[in-house]
């Protein structure tokens, strides 16, 4: 068992930086990637290929890896100097997790880095050196309408969300905002580094499990350009939810499934949290404004489907069910669950405690 | 038994010009008309409120009117010369319609008009003489995020839309784009006077109901802010379907309900239709681009409900069912009934034919 | 002298259709109007190029025509009816103009058509044939993200505005808005067939010359986009004037010099004219918001420089000078001479009078 | 003389927090601020209002002040914690710098705060107690079309841009973009400390003095609502530069002029810049798009104007000439002096050179 917090100095995180992702056609996945949502590729060769967004100026932001499951291998975050990823190391040692270092980078283009198997089983890097290529800020000529120019954030499911935040609070992560119930049960959280919403996100329901990967635009009528090219390539079937407003985060937001079923969300226009009094906002999870501001329902795949995660070996992890409610069962398909006007809460509750 | 069409000159209509529309609480329906969609007070008192659409400059788009039951009294439609006012009177008198003229008008702001029950049971206004008022297109500093600038269209419920649209092409309308099956069942039909893609619309089903009218926005994004209004003022279940891309049109959309259940549409961005041999566009009604775009699906409320229209006396009209399938049991809920991609279809059709 | 009007019935024009442009070096202007401006190739060989937008089904709205001069070949109106090519060559011929007619057409995808030099000097065609083609309304995968779907206008320089306006009102124009002064000087006008501001405008100048020729685009946001895609291609010169608001159309604009100097404009979001009584809106020369509704300046090439036309051989037409006061001269450059409100007026037109 | 650096070490800096300014007709700023612009009443009494951004939750992003000369007062930061107040105050005393604490603050809203001299002549506010406000990031029904949600930076005009660039390095300040030329000549420089491209910029100019301050909105068209609304309200004569594209930053920008000449910027989406090794982009001065991505001039005035800062007294800074060539004085007005494309440069610095 390993613990969640150490005494020793956590690494300081800058922010997400690169999703390490096993696709089961790399083709496939490249025609998703590159030809459709038009993200920049920084290299490729057969079996892997490394793309990056419009204003991103390290080597990649996302791994396309030529594999037999599809899973997530690794969730990557760039640490501030080349000592936190020595840092990495020992405090995951010092939690007891496996902990592997390569001096010579993980993936192309990234040098020394650390990969652990963290107290909730996600694969975590933590990395510094990295090569810089073109930063496509100014390349206009190149973007298409939807194009992708931030990677944002991860969204990671776990059974348990407050156990979670405790071993990302102690990771140095501060928590944004939360969905709970009136009695306490925290059904998802949000948490960053960066002075956005998130870098990542805990989910709860059946992990360690990659609920989503999320790429930013500059506008809103990006993410709808996306939709209307999907629309035209007759692929509207990648959408699987929105596009919407987010309640939490206020984003503008649209869920995509690749080829294998990886969920990629694209996200558009949170706010600044970057001070360190930054209020955190709770949502109560029977306000059916949280999850899509205007009240369209969440699809109950985006609630129960996600991607297996990787060991330190490449072996899918093993996944462990939610023991608490969870939130699709608290809200989905009962009328009488949620709430949209503080009205209307005691209606929705009593229904609820009916449960 | 009234006929479809006559040989007598038919009335030149420019364009849908406004909606008498009963509603039985006018300050809740002023509180969403005006408050929340923003449209423009031209005249008002205790008993009915007179709206437009910032560039209008016709005395008004909407008539809100206290009364008993929540229905439409009229569709209005404004012809070239006052001598139309003359030939819509000869030609429903012809067609043994109900008619009613009103030299002094049916509304105020509005002067000579003629009121008929059309052949579809439909409660039809023919107008030329109208006050002109304000047109506000520059007013920017009083337009919200969400202005609405045009009266775009109405769409009728009607049981046999063959029928409707052998009436409305007499009255000199186009088809625009239809939904159809490989049958020849036809499930809706858009006509068009301006050379947008409707001035109406037909859609089968129970009938005569005013399914919604439809107002413009600019662009885009102020559709998203009525959907974002609509959440701040925890109103989101005033959303019933949207905001979308729709495959007819191209149009993006939104649909709300107002307070007594009517339909309206916010919509922007359909194409030019004014050539006399502009192409009809024919979707297959298995095609689940046809009404989303993005392929979302269409809420079952969408299909079945409707506005009650009005006869001369002001009687809510009998309803008729539709004879032949509806678009939503050969579609709705089904999930071999729809088919995105044209290689599809053969599976599509085959479930779809086991109905 | 050619007459401006006749009693014989005009040809019904439809809107405008294309033009006929010939460009020094037709690999630049390739480069420019597909590469840069992503304008849709229906047909091309080494000497001419086809061109339509997305939204068009006829066969173009552009040709680009290899030539020793640049300059606008034919300004080309579709008309209503076959019939209507006849009458367009009897009401030229009734008015003494040169008038050719080729049921072959001058342009590929066009057929039976007249060409005419009008009263003005301008070289305009009447065309009713023409090659459907694919309408590319819904190929979001192929649009870059300055989009040009639909052809405006055109807009033409004259010396005297009030007799071209007495010239198109006889052909079925109608003035929907224009520039005058207080003593009655008219210096440009607005005239519509098609239910937007206009399908050609006349810009008091030397003349007969093309002033410009006008697409539209679906949003602002398309227009930056070809603003934004000109700074990464470090063509930026190619920029004139805006983008901005006009005052007059209310339209957001932008104004480019292609590499011969004609003028396109890109323009989005005028307001429905289609009524017969729709109101014409006169503008004060001494406004300084009625060419750009923020105030912006014109440059001086904006008004001065413009493309020769041609007459039915190809020669490019004489220029006639303007009598009346130029635009330019009464308001740029002199600080006095213009007033953003109506409480400078006193201020304004003391200054001007001055001169 | 004050020295630019101390080894004490600096304040942690978050990031620009409000600015005090001093207006001359407190009625006529709010009318701007509050009336057209939309900006939030925290507080508000006859001789000064406190107001905020959309999505701001510290008490106020500006303060107007009545007072006799129309200057900034201070231009005040957030820091993380209270000791870094303790930290200010010792760093600016080491400096050698005029320093005042009010640990009841020097504004309603605010608690313990030094305010300094500091040696570029500026007045700076180092804060970290502050009263939390409503977040209004989800009020969509009080947002106008332009809304400001956040503060986004200052513009401070200084003689020596490498002289000021040393003291905020110092302060912990990193420098994102420049403006230079071939001479190693700066003219200028922005500067962060939260993750966009700057929290400071230094404008090469007679100083100090304080050039803008800039509030972002979320999109574009927010920025083109605010152009269009004082258009509508005949106060397009407030708009001084723009709207535009920045070739620095790469932000859509538009600048304003207040009541009392203060200038504003209207400003969205710049890039993210937290990472340790952001890479620092160099601009030449004779690079005709730095300013304008597409190539539109800058005004005279935006070069020569800017505003007087105080000291601690309430009296104007004394303004120093700046002795190396001014940005104006080589680019605009002389034709060869700037380059579009990298082949044009030889031509313009051969001219250039010829200053």
């Amino acid at each position: 068992m390993t613990a969640l917090t150490s005494n020793l100095t956590a690494p300081d995180i800058v922010r997400c930086g690169y999703l390490d992702l096993v696709v089961t056609d790399l083709a496939a996945a490249r025609a998703f990637y590159v030809d459709v949502l038009g993200l920049v590729v920084t290299a490729e060769n057969d079996h892997e290929i490394q793309l990056r967004t419009f204003e991103e100026f390290i080597h990649h932001n996302l791994v396309l890896r030529q594999g037999p499951v599809a899973a997530a291998a690794a969730l990557a975050f760039r640490v501030r100097t080349p000592e936190d990823v020595d840092r990495a190391e020992a405090y995951y040692s010092d939690l007891g997790c496996p902990v592997r270092r390569d001096r010579n980078g993980f993936a192309r283009g990234v040098g020394d880095a650390v990969r652990v198997t963290d107290p909730l089983g996600f694969p975590y890097e933590f990395f510094h050196a990295v090569d810089h290529v073109e930063r496509l800020t100014w390349a206009y000529d190149r973007m298409p309408p939807g194009a992708l120019v931030r990677l944002d954030h991860f969204n990671q499911v776990t059974p348990d969300v407050p156990r979670g935040c405790e071993y990302l609070q102690g990771l140095g992560f501060g928590i944004t905002e939360d969905i709970q119930d009136s009695d306490g049960v925290v059904y998802a959280a949000w948490l960053n580094r960066k002075a956005t919403v998130h870098d990542t996100a805990l989910t709860g329901g059946a992990g360690p499990r990659l609920h989503h990967i999320a790429f930013a635009t500059h506008e809103k009528h990006n993410i709808l350009a996306i939709c209307d090219k999907l629309g035209a390539l007759r692929q509207s079937d990648r959408i699987e939810r929105g596009p919407g407003r987010h309640g939490v985060s206020n984003a503008f937001y649209l869920y995509l499934r690749d080829p294998d079923g990886h969920r990629v969300e694209i996200y558009t226009q949170d706010y600044y949290t970057g001070d360190p009094d930054n209020p955190r906002v709770s949502w109560d999870v029977h306000d059916n404004q949280r999850r899509d501001w205007w009240g369209n329902p969440v699809v109950p795949s985006w609630y129960t489907e996600a991607s297996p995660v990787l060991d330190l070996d490449g072996n899918p992890q093993p996944v462990v069910d939610r023991d608490e409610p969870s939130e699709m069962a608290v809200t989905v398909g009962a009328d009488g669950f949620s709430y949209t006007r503080s009205e209307d809460r005691q209606h929705g509750f009593k229904l609820g405690e009916q449960l």
